[in-house]
């Protein structure tokens, strides 16, 4: 049969070509490998704009893991973070940086409102021991964009730094570091860039990275000795996932061919919008006003009626290979669907009429 | 052309099975995902006779990653770890614990010698603040096999906890957890098991872990974290390297189809004598006497000629398809070749012949 299609926010569908580019076993010392990483590290670059300002560091593990690393390198010690959260995601940060023991005071939006940026403002100016900015560009935990450049703008002229998360945006939304303030940004492998998971990376000031030496609280994730080793050696530090940075290599090949990040970014657009007009047909909400929307996930109002279950809606989508994914919210009954990865309107119209039958085999009007 | 062979000690060559089980994505929360994760880490405490006493926690990452995740959770903050080191991966083990602010004492045997245990015992019973101790179970900077039943009981005896990096051993060596005292064990996929790299994975004991809560200096690394996260869920705490997974997931079927750790051993050791029989017959001389050599990796002297160029070598060996590993000592010049991978009779003859081709085309005897 075939495989189901994830309508999940990564690990997310990607392309067969993606995948065969892991059929090969690399010497993870070899030149070729090198090169490989090399070609990796200046495309994430290219993809965003960035200049000679920036390098890019890749990292072992999942986006949490270079989200960490990013804090624990670039905060200093004696550094303060201000952690803007309107999600999960952004929560998630304020935890790392307080088990890392570093100070941190957060700003929590609630789950349906864009990050402010006057209170923002205000904030930075009741607190002047703030160093440090994190943000959320896209809080997958419901598909919530935020206003980055109105944000960017108040960091920088307050004269703090900007560490930015861009894990399920990097690669679908405007991002142009030539332009915008900010310190350093995070993404993974396995989202708008679709390829597989396992690794992240993160696009840093090199004199902040130059600055940080000795800083991090960790090893395994201390950013800038990661960086030192590669760029004396070109290799990575640790055993890389070799077969991961093969597939995204490729994936990036592909990016570029479909356009980049203009015709992905359109791809995406109009899977959302096929997506948000299948389920209103079907009398389905969406959790967010268009707005505030980002065309990565959609969160998704449960439907009000006694036969809900999601745990069985879940079971009848997938018999009829879509998965979707369960809601990330802690007051609202919802769940998620992604508009992201190898995926296209024909897979926009399965998922509309998989989940209409699903919902007529739950006895539920739609 | 045919890729190269990987005569190194991981990345190293997989099966085509392995490689291809990566054609498939899957979505992470997935109960089908779930069901891969758990049969994973059922057969890993398998392999080792390991009893309900010990739970298996995969992390993403590298296998340092792992290494610094067990100290950092098991360690307590007030404890003290004693680091038995000859070569650089247990120098590492020092390092990684230092870096997170934890004490930590070294034994260096030097990069020829075993661990003694009788310098185990007295270390110990010079300082009785010493909980922990770390030893390498197959020193992969130099190949040297520690006796590591030995070194177990005197810990046991003293009262003390090991923590054993098991990292290029596990499947390949004797490891029973049934009856060796240790309380936790950390390896990765992509050694002896012949999965792919981008996982690494603890088997530890439940009653340390449970003991363990709050402890890691890092989110990330926080094993209890990650082990109650998949207690309760049944999925990894943050986004795992599905296709990794699924891929040590056909290689531990393969490990289990070939015979287990005997038949695995039984490969390896014909490798390793097959190459040092054919080194030897080339006047190369192993770095290691045959009483501390593991069947995983061979130090070889680099030939004491005028002519020896380890670049030059490497890049000879590899245009004939075989792809061997630069030493990683410091005093002396050595290179090593692997003998772990899915390989053979075949490949070792081949590695001997390309050698043997190499240093002819360098004008070098042999
Ligand atoms: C915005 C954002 N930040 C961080 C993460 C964490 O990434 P990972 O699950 O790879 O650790 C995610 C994952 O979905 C994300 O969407
Ligand atoms: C004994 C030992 N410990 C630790 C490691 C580190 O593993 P990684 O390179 O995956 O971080 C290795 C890798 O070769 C090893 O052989």
């Amino acid at each position: 049969m075939r495989d189901p299609i994830l309508l999940t926010p990564g690990p997310l569908t990607t392309t067969l070509a993606t995948k065969s580019a892991m059929l090969h076993d690399w010497g993870s010392w070899d030149e070729d490998f090198n090169r490989l990483t090399a070609k990796v590290r200046a495309k994430l670059l290219a993809i965003v704009d960035a200049d000679e300002r920036y390098v890019c560091v890749p990292l072992q593990g999942s986006g949490t893991f270079a989200v960490e690393a990013a804090i624990g390198t670039l905060l200093p010690k004696q550094g303060k973070l201000l952690c803007l959260a309107n999600g999960a995601y952004g929560k998630r940060i304020a935890q790392l940086t307080e088990v890392m023991g570093r100070r941190v005071t957060v700003i929590d939006f609630g789950e349906s409102a864009p990050v402010d940026p006057a209170a923002v403002a205000q904030a930075l100016a009741r607190d002047p021991e703030i160093t440090h900015v994190a943000l959320v560009y896209c809080e997958t935990g419901t598909g919530i964009l935020n206003p980055l450049d109105a944000i960017a703008a108040v960091v920088a002229a307050a004269g703090k730094k900007l560490i930015l998360d861009a894990m399920s945006a990097f690669g679908g939304l405007p991002l142009a570091l030539a332009t915008l303030p900010v310190e350093a940004v995070i993404a993974s492998s396995n989202k708008c860039l679709e390829g597989v998971p396992g690794m992240a990376f993160i696009l840093v000031q090199k004199d902040a990275l130059e600055n940080a030496e000795g800083r991090a609280h960790s090893l395994s994730l201390d950013l800038h000795a990661q960086w030192k080793y590669m760029e004396r050696t070109g290799q990575w530090r640790f055993t890389p996932p070799t077969h991961i940075v093969a597939a995204l290599d490729s994936a990036l090949d592909q990016y570029e061919q479909e356009g980049g990040q203009p015709a992905r970014l359109a791809r995406y657009r109009d899977n959302c919008q096929a997506l948000i007009a299948g389920l209103e047909q079907l009398g389905l909400r969406p959790y967010l006003p268009a707005e505030l929307q980002a065309p990565i996930i959609v969160t998704v109002h449960a439907p009000q009626h006694p036969n809900w279950n999601f745990q069985e809606f879940y079971r009848l989508t997938k018999a009829h290979g879509v998965i979707i994914y369960p809601g990330k919210l802690t007051v609202v009954e919802t769940f998620r669907v992604g508009c992201i990865g190898a995926i296209g309107q024909a897979e926009m119209a399965m998922a509309i009429d998989t989940i209409a039958r699903a919902l007529r085999a739950m006895d539920i009007p739609c």
